[in-house]
């Protein structure tokens, strides 16, 4: 089954996670402990857990906080996006692109949260965002 | 909205990630070009794109490869978390941690992608999925 169930990012202070992730994006936990929150998302779960037990439980020490990679908010309208980009920005995020128009259409930017994650924030033309979230690829 | 859209994985070899993911999870890309496949998951798209060009759509030079998170896949029994572990070895993937019961119950392993990207493979007792592979968080 292509199936994802959860995507857990390592995170150096909780709070200040937190923070971004209530303020910025305006997201409220489902779950919430001292080192870890878990967020229920569109058919899958998000959490963030503090950086050192991550590691403990991959048994992977010491990884760079980031990387390559970014993860992907679509919201419904084109006048969304730069609203939503100075949110993050103001909750602690870091603007790492401007929104602009890609070459296949639609209008996005990108933030990095507190550790250096990447955000994309994006109005896609193409792909359909169903009433609970659910989003499908289209060309 | 609490949703995500989009997991874009940054691979350095494009050939050699797709094996990955077609050999070991067996998925099949709804869309692919040289550079970049897209999957279509549970309400969600993953992506996989050439390092650089992420890189350069982000505005983020460099990044590490991977970094202090991980993506994961629950499947519905215990009995196949140890197979599917080893399919992925088998398909490129590097073992980070054999599965075991973690102290919440379940069982779980991680694997890391070609690239280093994290996987756990979970079986996990609480947290429902749907017939269309939606995950629900409970305690």
């Amino acid at each position: 089954m292509q199936q994802i169930s959860l995507i857990t990012l390592g995170v150096a202070d909780a709070a200040r996670s937190r923070r971004f992730y209530a303020e910025g994006f305006g997201w409220t936990p489902v779950f919430e402990m001292e080192d870890i929150a878990f967020y229920q998302m569109n058919g899958l779960v998000f959490g963030t857990w503090l950086k050192k037990n991550l590691e403990d439980d991959m048994r992977r020490p010491n990884p760079a906080p980031y990387g390559a990679y970014a993860l992907a908010h679509n919201v419904r309208t084109k006048a969304e996006v730069d609203p939503l980009i100075a949110r993050l920005v103001k909750a602690g995020g870091q603007l790492l692109r401007p929104a602009d128009e890609p070459p296949h259409g639609g209008y996005r930017g990108y933030v990095a949260d507190p550790d250096g994650h990447a955000w994309e924030i994006a109005w896609n033309t193409a792909w359909t965002i169903s009433p609970e979230g659910h989003v499908t690829f289209k060309l």
